[in-house]
């Protein structure tokens, strides 16, 4: 019995006209191996008329045993989140530029597609992130992220002050526009701009990066996975903060309110064809090699 | 039974008249709690009359149940190395400035030992890593390091270019200054130095610095503790490379060999007096909260 | 004559207790040397009973030909900014933790008011920046900044998407959280905990650093003090910039305008005791020499 | 008259047949403009047949009124140091790769020989540093630098000690491998290997950039052109310090000796066809635009 019997789509909002071809090409090729093919309303949308069923992104999961993405990294964070509860696993097709996530190119759909129906593919499982805003009262939210969640100042020039504590155990004190708790998969991502490390993605850590600090001997700070962590802002800026998972999703931080990021229990799970190479990725995306100082080694 | 009966000392090198009083003050103390003091041959040079019996630092290691180390954290580092094959744990007292390794205040020595030997301690046991020059015909030289391996341009202004592999995969060609290789205990040395990021020592992990590199997208990389580093020197830059091992011991790469750098069988073992906190003594070091750039918050 | 003969005081709004006795030593001071004194109306609240005369700022700048003012360096960028149009120079007094601006210590009022009377002093004329927000119909509101201006997200999670240009010519375009625009006095400000460099204040200079930018090989960059500096922002992120000058004056670019930043014709004069050394406030400030890596020099 | 009868000719040395093709092109048009063309020894060696006459540099400086340098940033500096006590200046030609120095593409060499020996050229004057070592003696030896002046470790795997002074001002004793000290000119290179900023080249500056610091709160430093630097290194390191020009002329730093670094009374003029523009040239050679992190922007 083949692994996949029922795929899901989910495309890239905004720009029908650049996903409009690939979802044609992709559900042709689906059906043409006899699979069950569905898709999430706003998938659904792009393509006007229906090649599959219209559900919602939950139901998607719920029905689904592969889920394929065509887009950018930002459609696969979107999708990750909402299949991880489900386990279903994910192929990424970027829309002809190589994604740090999405990694197929829209070339290869048939070749790629046809190799993981073979069972022909690396499972590859990334940690996530639970971002929880907590109150007296209790946990009052909890968000899910992929690549990061971001705590920073939110309506005002002013830099913000919070306290950070790991698994109970006080940190630091610090003034800065705010901070980055980022998985390694969110290492390549906002994390990275921020000056933080390259973490592999086979290392089970926690990132977290301030972003401007006050303080100048501030550094990224690299920690075990299972790690609890605690923000809690100064009184007077609680107004100023907001959290956002991935860049994305986001709530502004109430009063007396705090905020925890710990391990989620659910993993995201993205399928690559064989031959996978995290570091060739890596090579591409960051232009290793072709760009540079001009460092004169010779005369 | 007490768990320690025989304890070791080693002092820092080069200045006796700091570490004089406080070699006699400790002697004096674990005397009058009966336990046996043994001292390295270079450690009882300082005492001139001799404390305790003179042996060489292999011996020592296989002799005591203990050591403590007096100094800074290089006296402490080279003790590490020494004692790690024979599994002996380390105090270490500074000479009045807290070390990242050495936390024990000359202030504090008879209460930290007495601690230690009612058992009221921390075993904090840290991963090494074990650095091998690999030529054609077989590895030529293994050295330990409990902070980081250095491969750097030597005798020469220009840079050197170098392949890395990490278990085998091509990670990138750089031209640099040199590499830095760091456990997590190195995290706050060289490597910190070079812009890397700090990791915590509970996290089995490796981290890589480029040191000064061509390329302005290289970053600092944070991978599982358990890969395999390969690195190999451009044929022309063979007789312009030394690899160091904690600042301390340093060898040239011989033409046609490269390097090879992995996890360390043997860990070095530091204990610390009830109440010990990492991120005190980051705070403490890096005086976290002091000094700062001149953002305004208010006028 | 002795050269000044009117002085205005201006304090550190908001913590009146720190302020208060300082203020009085001041004004006593001032009096016993036959000076008018006058204060601005929220200077004079603080005192409570009417020291000086209250007036505006505006009008204190027309009178005094000196400007006492007590606080910390947000509190003499506040006061700089609104003397500069009336050329009168600042003395600074701290209120006990020397600022890059504000460096006579409480502990000394006296004798520095009495040095700078008797014409023992430094002259150090600082450059501003003038933000002049530009619409297709003509510049619709100017700002000056003695830091710097920052033009950042505002309202979004998103990056934001601006071309720069010098002199007309373009520079790049880039993706990041925002772009700091500071003086060189600036530079040990917002700018310093971006990542740029320390510019000696004596350097005819604008330096240019972004803000988490999504390209990796971005880099702080320094220009000559005369240059004019636009920044575009694309059309749809528009609605989500913010303006802000020396972190305390801010506005909204609003939609189709763009911002031009150049040197202001107005200069900033600090007023510094003999003896006033820069590069000393800068290791007092930065703690150089007091903490550091770990990095062990011997064993 | 037409403004250049006599052209130079310098070829990167090494790779003879990289080089071999283009200087016969460039040699055969200017015979057919009626020009005489020299080479210096090492060039006319490349050629085998003397195309033009071999004379040292020295008299090539002395006789030619422009040179044409064919090969990367390296070569061009070499050339600029030599022809910079003459007045003549140089334009560059790079074998394919543009430089940062080397602007004209091979493919364009007859059309922008042309444009420059009609007048339509821009002239680009850049600093230079002269490096001194000076002992109680005085002055032991002089050299320049378009680039930079670096101070380094030798032969040692520890850190060096010194300190740096500015105009007889004392600005920080440090701790690191070593210093860059480099024009605007040299921003783009070692410098910013080593974490410093982009320097406009028309602003009159000095840029410091330590190399891995031991103090964290170190940053590169910026201060006018005019400014005298002094290094001196703790005694016990001298005989472990180097100091290179370029990474090309080297002398290591006698006992007792320290050293100056100021503006070299000869500046470098480089020629550029009309349209040179410094930011394109910054564009392409730091890939602006085209690497990045994986923040992702939308979903």
């Amino acid at each position: 019995m083949p692994p996949f019997q029922t795929v899901g789509l989910i495309a890239k909002q905004g720009e029908p006209g650049q996903v409009h071809g690939t979802l044609l090409r992709l559900s042709a090729h689906l059906h043409a191996r006899a699979l069950e093919v569905l898709l999430d309303a706003e998938s659904a949308h792009l393509l006007d008329a229906v090649v599959g069923t219209a559900i919602t992104l939950d139901e998607l999961g719920a029905r689904c045993d592969l889920v394929v993405v065509v887009g950018g990294d930002g459609t696969l964070l979107h999708a990750a989140r909402a299949m991880a509860p489900h386990g279903v696993p994910l192929l990424g097709i970027n829309l002809g530029r190589l994604g740090f996530l999405v990694d197929v190119s829209p070339d290869d759909i048939e070749t790629a597609i046809d190799q993981v129906l073979a069972g022909e593919f690396t499972s590859d499982h990334r940690s996530m992130l639970r971002a929880s805003v907590v109150a007296e009262t209790g946990t009052e939210r909890s968000d899910a992220a992929l690549n990061d969640v971001a705590i920073h100042k939110w309506n005002t020039a002013r830099m913000i002050e919070f306290e950070t504590y790991i698994d109970g155990v006080f940190v630091n004190a610090q003034r800065s526009d705010g901070l980055i708790v980022a998985t390694p998969t969110g290492s390549t991502a906002y994390a990275l701009s921020g000056g933080g490390p390259l973490v592999d993605p086979a290392l089970d850590a926690i990132l977290l990066v301030s972003i401007c600090p006050h303080d100048l001997s501030n550094r990224p700070l690299v920690i075990p996975g299972d790690r609890r962590i605690e923000v809690r802002v100064r009184a007077q800026d609680q107004g100023h903060v907001q959290v956002t998972c991935d860049g994305q999703n986001a709530c502004q931080l109430p009063p007396h309110a705090w905020l925890r990021i710990e391990r989620h229990p659910d993993r995201a799970c993205l399928l690559h064809p064989k031959g996978h190479d995290h570091y060739q990725i890596l090579r591409a995306k960051l232009h290793w090699g072709r760009h540079s100082s001009g460092r004169a080694s010779s005369c």
